[in-house]
């Protein structure tokens, strides 16, 4: 299975060598989103700081989740993150909420999995935030769409 | 904001009070898929034992995620998980690598957001194991499928 | 070392058995304060959701943390917490902000650690978001105000 | 609230940005201490190896602590921590146990949480360990006595 | 394979289903060694408090390392553990250092993988203490001696 | 006790001051065994993909124990690992598992710390995987065989 480099010649898992490979700046975009009732959307949107901040909760869970990235992608390099903004917007047309995570690295690896799990872990905090009120939400739209630095230069997607 | 139960009256965050609640048998399942170029899919389904265990890994992290849930959702109470399984099925439609997991418990709370934390380090690690050779995938339709035990009932949906 | 119930009868650090203890209802209350220049003060009174909410972000944090108390301290049982509450207050006389957290459980042993672990890291937080504007803040006061359930009964302090 | 890094524009919490940031040495002393009636403090003086050593243990809390920063600080960044060293003193005056932690680093930020993080995960452990001879400690005087290396240059305290 | 309870009918590993399993007392208690140089065991024997507490600072290492055991062991249960104790002994046979762990808790499921993961965290702790001295030290005869409670009864091995 | 870097003079524990040390590729490889009855090494043999791949799961547990290593042993510094293998082979004579890890870093300290915690994690959950069918399995011969890079120079051992 060559190009799964998450396996060597036998197929057996490792943690890829990036010994020789060379320290440089990085930064991966991720986002994704959560589809909800046009009510449960609003109740968000009312929120902010007086009636409960669900956005602010789920940026801040966001922001620690991609901390723990290698502690839960097996095979992830533990990585000197020096960088972590998310966004959340309201967006009526889906209804719901949009999310976009940054991350940035000086290192030996690229940090799109750091962008994504930033992304993962705010979709499911917003989730545990409002389920008491809506059980038939959605957390989809999960992929990468900046990622530069590193020998396979920019790619960018939307 | 009456129903957001993780606010308290003046909107602020708190892990709410289940000291009152009666200890009951709790199941949940969610579901999730990863989306891929088909010959990501193929690399992955020609995989297993010898050529690279994709599947095996990410069920394994999915395992694992689930025990880490109240780590990664500040307001989510620790609870003694009695069961986790991750399955995992190639998916020629998608295509890609449909995901559900199921998730028990004895306690004072449901685990809705363990399955789904559960489904999502899965996804994720799927993501991580072939990204080397498909950089436009996408993570969606993460949700409940299946919620049973305490107070609201059994909810199922599709 | 007669009442050092963390070490045995060689004066060995053991987690000590609290198998035979009663399951029974617990709570305890911590209190502490972050003392900090007036100007420092008016800038997180000031702040909320609009320039930055301090103290949204030490509330979060202080829970989050009250969940690693087993870890963070070395002979903890690690316990089914079932409530935290963190409070902060902006303090003129202090001048600074006043952490009170409450903690509920039940289980076989006092939650009074996991009271004081969540205003220690409350208190930490706060010193972090407000640090680049103020070096020279001091964090005190970090004391059990309330202990009730368990054999020893009912503590009360100010 | 220009000041507060850890803020955006919109006032959204972030890890800030230190990839530009010079990697240079950087140290961080903070202090702190544990007051307690005499005959506690008697207690655990009269310790060490034979009948219960609650400074070694709450030494090794604080080191071990120390490196948890950043899973307990929100918008810490990770660092490659190059040395802890906790100190613990009776102090008859307070009466009590006073703590010192110095730790130092090579990287893109300074280590006082690391400092402060030390100091009170040490504090929170004595106070566990003698908890069950006295219920009325207290916990205070938690500040940054040293930060040298990085931009702002050195500041001293007391 | 029939027996390998960790594995569904179709080989995938899982978490396996104790939800249906009594709660009772439980306990364990395993064993393990590290053998080393002669004065390496001299150097750790002669120490204690005033010249550096070996054996104290591996028994914390290894009642913290039991708390990490479901984080560890990928198909382990969450177990609320009601007490660990680390005893550790010079024995000049070896000649090096003998260590037995003891875990209790009140659950669904035993208790051995913690008293294991006790002993071995202990192990490599006076591993690494001494590793400075002692190049060509070994830990070995980590097995389980005790095994009561629950449904398979009382298992006792030397 | 000279010669034990991780006390200082007083002979208190401390996370000794890498800051000096030379920034340097490192390597470390360490081995171990379980051994078990034949029966039990069969069912293993045997596994695979189709009847539970218990190597597998195990090497990955030791890829992201490998990963904790400064969680559990106390005075670890935490290190940017850049490469993380494990190998299990049934070995008949044994009879049993033999493992071996390699592990590198480009940092200010040995990662061989790391690779006896990879063994030890890979060992303990072969043990874990297989208990149900063999209640007197034995963990041992855990060493280190290579060690390079760093001021000590290479050490090679059998």
């Amino acid at each position: 299975m060559s190009g799964l480099t998450h396996f060597d010649a036998e197929g057996q898992a490792h943690m890829v060598d990036v010994s020789e490979k060379a320290v440089t700046s990085r930064i991966a975009t991720a986002k994704g989103w959560v589809r909800m009732a046009p009510a449960t959307m609003e109740m968000i949107a009312e929120g902010g700081a007086k009636k409960g901040d669900v956005l602010g909760v789920a940026r801040l869970a966001g922001i620690m989740g991609c901390k723990k990235t290698p502690e839960l992608i097996p095979l992830c390099h533990p990585l000197p993150i020096t960088k972590v903004s998310v966004d959340l917007e309201i967006d009526a047309d889906l209804p719901g909420v949009q999310i976009t995570a940054t991350v940035k690295t000086t290192g030996q690896t690229g940090v799109e999995m750091e962008a994504l799990t930033a992304v993962s872990t705010t979709a499911l905090t917003v989730y545990d935030m409002v389920k008491a009120v809506d059980k038939y939400m959605e957390i989809g739209g999960i992929r990468v769409t900046l990622k530069d630095g590193g020998k396979s230069g920019r790619i960018e997607a939307e």
